[in-house]
Formats: structure tokens, sequence, C-alpha cells
């Protein structure tokens, strides 16, 4: 008796990332799927993005949360399209939400989409979305060690953000035993120091995200 | 026809959480879910607690992370009996990894349990493991708008430890909306503002501790 082999079926959530992502490509978009823990700063950067980008690059942004729409809020008073997904308690976006979002953003009118994840260091990196790109925040206060506790999200990351730079002084984080313990796990990814406080490094994060534009 | 309803049935994760609640009891030991974000400051906290409580409370701690025993040699330096659960990349405890951890320690001989549940300000609330209070730790670089976007957690904490607050005067943090957040969705939660680092605030999480020690 021969048995049948099925080889490179997608599961029910991969299947739909690809349709977002065929769907984000045929239209020009190039998406950016923002991770970290609670109160890293991922709205906070979103919107040091928006205040800093060339005007000739639109961005959409759709925020991912548990429950409230606090960060469409102060996104949405930056006069970019926004949508808000609550997930009902789910502690990630998975990419059927992310399918919905898009219907009903404007994507004709956007070049750069923010898809900020639900705050969490551990279950969004497990689903994709369809983004192109996965950026984490990392944050100072957190301290230095949380590479070694969480590392598929460092693992997966492609630019990697530490916010919270300007409280360096008043905190113990050792800046190189993060980076030798960020470069252990992934040798490819950009870390970038930021204070979306103070400005400082800000220049920087926007360089990589004008380097990913096409 | 008659129909059957089974009602009162626990899951799994209810059944062995009761199991152990009961092993703890016949043994005397209070068990203490601590839950957290990443790096709020859940290990510093046992750490202070470990330093700051007289003698006779002798404590026992499990760790739980995704991977990695960074934390559990923190606290096994101070020598205490500690365990360390690597979940594996499970974003959180559950009452069947607790059970197995309460077997390898030696609870004739610990009065009080920490239990540090892994860094997650979601998942973790929605598993019972067994303990007799929940704990939750907060910090001011968090920001004061989480209550708002992660209700669950507060809901179901028996006292709030808000951390680093040595940090109040370089961040904006305004602390009686955040108190009224809390209060919104737990009316009886006890709310505590401490640093793990000067150790300003250790002697009223100290006493919250003893009133909860039979």
């Amino acid at each position: 008796m021969e048995i049948k082999v099925l080889k490179g079926i997608l599961s029910a959530n991969d299947r739909i990332a690809q349709e977002n992502r065929k769907l984000l490509d045929s239209k020009g978009v190039l998406a950016i799927n923002v991770m970290a823990s609670p109160g890293a700063g991922k709205t906070s950067l979103i919107l040091q993005t928006i205040a800093g980008i060339e005007g000739k690059t639109r961005i959409g942004v759709v925020e991912g949360d548990v429950s409230s729409s606090i960060d469409a809020e102060r996104v949405g008073r930056e006069g970019v399209p926004v949508l808000q997904i609550n997930t009902s308690g789910e502690c990630h976006l998975d990419a059927n939400m992310v399918q919905r979002a898009l219907k009903d953003l404007p994507l004709d009118d956007i070049d750069l989409l923010f898809i900020e994840n639900v705050g969490n260091l551990i279950c969004t990196a497990e689903f994709s979305i369809g983004a192109h790109r996965n950026v984490v925040i990392g944050s100072v206060p957190e301290g230095d060690d949380k590479p070694l506790k969480y590392p598929l999200m460092f693992t997966i990351a492609d630019a990697l953000v530490l916010n919270k730079i300007d409280l360096l002084p008043y905190l113990r984080f050792d800046i190189e035993a993060y980076k030798k313990s960020v470069g252990g796990l992934n040798d490819k990814v950009e870390i970038i120091g930021v204070s979306c406080e103070t400005g400082e490094g800000v220049d920087r994060w926007l360089n990589w995200i004008r380097k990913q534009l096409p």
C-alpha cells in the first residue's frame, strides 16, 4: 500500500499570513510587525517615526491590544490612518485579525504600515501575520538579561530598538553584555539605541526604516 | 429523554491546581503567585523579602522562565531552597508544572513559597496554579496606562506592588490616574509603592506579607 505524504502544507495562520503578504506586496506597502513587552515604547516609536519621516512616505498603523483604544487614539491625533484591533484577551495578533484590519485600511494611500502587536515578549513571536520585517523594542529599565530569558523574540528580530537610553545614568544596565547576548542569538540584527522621550538616536532608527523602503 | 448535565467539572489544570493547594495546606505553606511583565522586578522583590523577613519565616522559591536559570541562581545565592522550571517556550506556568516542582521542594521546611511566574502580563493571569495569593508587580517605567490595557491581571491581584518608584522624578507617571484605573477594576487590592533598588517602601510590602501568614 502506498502511503500518501502531504508536504509543505501550511497551517491556517501561515496560509492567511501569506495572503496578507501578497496583498501588501500588490499595494506596494511595507509592513512592520512591532513587538515588545508592555510599556517598552511601541506606540512612542511609531509616533516618533510619524513625526520624523519625510512627508512622501505615507504611514498607516494597526494597533493591537487586549482591550482599550488608548494607543489608536494617540496615533489618530497625528492624522494618519489607524485601526484598533482588540483581541478580547488573546495575547498576540494573528494573521486573521490582521487580514480583517487590512480590509478596512486605505492601502492605496499607505507606503509604510506599522502593525503594533500586543505587549508580550513571548507569544507574539510565534505567530506570522504577513509583515515584511520584525522590529523588537527593548527597554533599558527591563534589564540587560532579557535576550537570555526570552530568546525567540530576539532571534526573529530584523531590528532591535533599545528604548529609554535616557535612563541609563539611573540604572544598572550592561550594554556590552546585552549586545553579546543578542549577538549570540542573532548575528544579523542591528541594535539601535534610542530615547523616544528626548529624541536621541531616533535619526538612526529613521535611517534604518528608510533603507527598508523600496 | 433525560439529558444528563455534568456540573462543576474541573478542567485538568484546575483539578491539579486544587491538588496543589491541598498539599500546600497540609504542609502549612502559604504560596504566592508572583506575576508581572518582563523586567518589572519579580526576582528583586523576592530577594528583598528574603533579606527583610524575620528568620522564623522560612522561604522557598520556584522560578518560572521560558529558558535560562539566571533567576534561580540569583535566589539560590541567598541560601533558600529554589527550583527552576523552564517552560520550553510556554508563556505561563500551569498547575502541572508547579505540582512537579512541589514534589522536589522540602515543603516541611518552608512557611512561605514564592512562585515566580513567567514574565507576561496576559497569559499568566489565566492559569490557576494552586497558590493562595496573586501578587502583581507593576513598574513605573511601564507607564500608568497598563491597568487599562491589561485589565485581567489587575482584576485578579490580591496585592499590587508598584516597583521602581525611585525613577518617578525622571518619568511622566500619573500615580493618581494609575490608582483610579486599578480601583475601577479591583476595589480590594492594596497598592504598595516600592523601590527594590533603594529599599524604599519595602517595609510596607513586608507588612502585607506578614499579615497573610498564619
